[in-house]
């Protein structure tokens, strides 16, 4: 069973998940990169690979257009309690949680952003179905909806998949990030993100996409080289409280940020990630949920490790011009 | 010149730096993986490659052991000003400060573990050196040392090398572990990391090395497979009044730990970095230097971005045995 462990000075809480280390990897094996080699677990046809389904949508003559398993080497496992022990002067639970793989098309080769809009909603739609699932267990505290894409951002399979993990405490960034949102409204009384949305709005150089209902920007201090934020306009603190008829447009200004960056970086390895409030949280004045896109063209060095500062070579004005002229970005 | 950029949610600083997107890399080239290729702007005969040299250690026949240059593409520079400017609803300064590069020895074929114990001590001396002539700028805050190996640790150049930034502010990362710190004392009474060594000292299962001044440990709540944590046995907040007959045995066990790394994890990328109080504070009872080895086996993704929160597959009582044992691992 995987375990939790918190750092004494931080108190960060790091998994300890030996199992996990045996689990397959496409990119270390190096098979999928010519479309053929070693069996795709989420492929169709190959169900009896993963463990049994959660959730899945149908498709046509017995098949299906995306499904839910749990993680066959999860980070966390529902056995288990969420009891703090001491061990020494540190401590320690055990890795109690959900580790779910959404998988977003039987389709191995493509991309989501290829997903027609009505594809790509049932994948956003599954997600807060999900959410709202397992939220249900009162030992859970957060649930985190994520995406790696590529090997530079720390996916083992090519597949495409997101994944949820929900465990039961918040995680400390997404507490810091709370923190500082609510050390904001304290001082301006405004929600920080209601705010970067009206200022991004007004100023146009960090614009990546918009519709009515959503934003896409690079953010002014964007952490890595074309890092895309994409904000709810309308306040709201929790992403599993969207309402139904506005997933369509999420869908939309997700698969236009996406094809913008494919384009601009062919073979771009990213990872996208909810932010969103612990699901026990009721709904906040200074909190906003949103989706962060971080491409990751480099490797992150001992200075960004050891300072929590970061290092970007292009501006998020440049970003942004880049992505909107459909130009392709020379690494 | 190069900017810094305030998050205005976390208070994460991020520098915008477009000029660092030139410089060379030998990853990228690709043409010293096998020792030919384009030309090391690091070994001895291209002096002129490199900015004017700032400190250097003469070797037999006016060639040298050691240099230190101002990095060609800094991350800081040392025009602009320290203050800080509002722009829209964000903050924003020049990127004032240093960037040194320690050009460790002539040898572009050698790593850091294999110098003599007398020049990797020169290196540490050197390192103690340029912080406590940089700190007498009154702008500066703060001096990282630290140290990439490898591609996958986002190494661009191959030569045995560290780095020296030197900058305007405490970045949010050391506040926070610092802060970490001064709670523990408030709680405790004693220092997390004298606590630390006399807890690892009697258990024993985490020692990678050790001798008279100082511990080297797998850390409890390691982030990182093979993380490892070298700290001095008497506390101390400084690095850079590390008594100056301490820096033969600090050179020892680093020695002694790099060489375990690279036996166990051949090809192994690492960030190596010193954490240690900003130049201007007092020495404090409840912060400890020590140095940090970030060994970078597979790449850090989403969950860990989003969360702050490790998974980790090699536990760090396993590390030790097989660090211990002199034996290969596969990843």
């Amino acid at each position: 069973m995987p375990e939790i462990r918190k750092d004494p000075v931080f108190g960060r809480w790091v998994i300890i998940a030996s199992e996990r280390g045996l689990r397959p990897n496409d990119f270390r094996l190096g098979a999928h990169q010519d479309g053929s080699g070693h069996v795709c677990p989420f492929c169709a046809g190959n169900e009896d690979l993963t463990p049994p389904v959660i959730y899945s949508l149908p498709g046509a003559a017995g098949s299906w257009r995306l499904r839910v398993v749990r993680n066959k080497y999860p980070a966390l496992t529902s056995e288990g309690s969420s009891d703090n022990r001491r061990e020494g002067i540190y401590n320690r639970m055990d890795g109690m949680g959900f580790h779910e793989v959404v998988i977003e098309t039987p389709d191995h080769g493509s991309r989501l952003e290829e997903l027609s809009p009505e594809a790509m909603g049932e994948v956003l739609n599954t997600f807060i179905l999900r959410v709202k699932e397992i939220k249900k267990d009162p030992r859970i505290k957060y649930v985190m909806i994520f995406k790696n894409h590529g090997r530079n951002a720390g996916a083992s399979l090519m597949h495409p998949h997101s994944q949820i993990i929900a465990m039961p405490m918040a995680p400390l960034r997404v507490a810091q990030e709370i923190d500082g949102a609510a050390q904001y409204y304290l001082e301006r009384g405004t929600c920080v993100f209601c705010d970067i949305v009206t200022e991004e709005t007004a100023f146009r150089r960090r614009v990546v996409a918009e519709n009515p209902s959503f934003l896409a920007v690079a953010p002014y201090a964007s952490r890595f080289s074309f890092e895309t934020w994409i904000l709810p306009k309308k306040h709201a603190s929790h992403f599993e409280n969207m309402p139904e008829n506005e997933t369509g447009a999420l869908a939309e200004i997700l698969k236009d940020t996406l094809r913008k960056l494919s384009v601009s970086l062919p073979d771009l390895s990213y990872n996208l990630i909810v932010h969103t409030m612990p699901v026990r949280e009721p709904e906040a004045q200074h909190y906003h949920w949103h989706i962060e896109i971080m491409p990751k063209l480099t490797h992150v060095a001992g200075f960004e490790w050891g300072t929590g500062f970061y290092i970007n070579t292009v501006s998020p004005e440049d970003a942004a011009e880049i992505l909107n002229s459909g130009k392709t970005f020379k690494i």
